[in-house]
């Protein structure tokens, strides 16, 4: 198979950066993806093509996860629901801890936010260890609403985030790029 | 004038919680807004409706700003430049520290985010005091682009925040709503 030429560009457009946040890690730097406008479009055009047919809703991960999740629920006519870090969201919320690659933290979401049976496309820049993914799918899941389908943009599959979010149930993940 | 019937159907979908974050406040809640399919292509369709048609690049303020802003660069065909919050961007960045409504804090921008001359639109939910906002225009300025407009879907007009752009050198300014 000819690989997607829309794909090969967004690969050719992340930056890996040495040694942030800490010594050792490899970051991969979405940035220079997001400063090309052929690059943010066909972003969003793939991650639109890899969600399935039938999604209610999009939720995305403050904050990076944002910047893609809110694109896709505008491009799938769909609303948006964000899963926030805590002391963010006004209303009555559910909250999760969560290990991070490095530290931890607490995903939080409204209790209002899904409404049970929905169908919930949840969309995140990467997944690493499945931190803070496993935390946003056990949210979405606690409202009772139907998750089907993960994706994100960047996918370190050596961390073993794919095994964690099956663990939880997950049945359906992709991802545009894997270094 | 015959009111947009849009902007009527944004307004009823931003829900006021009050005293949070702290007593006295009233906040406005975006996430009812984010959730609706309609309520949020409209906010995108008149975002790019207030916005010039001569814009080069999108700018938005992490977080609330990434959910309005991508969205925005997308419709508009643009990039998409994340100001964020500090110890987040990976290369080398300008800082510019600010007082918020509630406590204070930073921003930063690669500084290789913008070229000199490249005409900015600056996207984000929320024009209070005017501090964050101000502090990602002089960001925004220091990289020599040309910030041609800024917008937000919420004003709070009490709080005096457009005579702060005003007094950085913002020019062109517009909101959705006021409250």
């Amino acid at each position: 198979m000819r690989p997607d030429p829309r794909v090969t560009r967004i690969q050719s457009l992340v930056r890996t950066i040495a040694d942030f946040p800490k010594p050792g890690v490899q970051f991969r730097d979405i940035t220079p993806l997001l400063a090309d406008p052929e690059g943010l479009a066909d972003t969003m055009a793939v991650l639109v093509d890899m969600a399935p047919d039938e999604v209610d809703v999009v939720a995305g991960i403050d904050s990076r996860g944002f910047l893609f999740g809110a694109p896709v629920a505008v491009a799938m006519g769909t609303g948006f629901v964000p899963v926030r870090k805590p002391g963010k969201l006004p209303g009555p919320v559910f909250e999760e801890a969560f290990d991070l690659e490095y530290g931890s933290s607490t995903l939080a979401i409204h209790q209002d936010a899904l409404r049970p049976g929905q169908r919930v496309l949840l969309v995140d820049d990467l997944l690493a260890t499945g931190g803070t993914l496993g935390a946003a799918v056990k949210l979405i899941l606690r409202e009772k609403a139907v998750l089907t389908h993960v994706e994100t943009v960047i996918e370190l599959p050596d961390l073993g985030g794919r095994a964690k979010l099956e663990s939880l149930g997950v049945t359906s993940f992709s991802s545009i790029l894997q270094f």
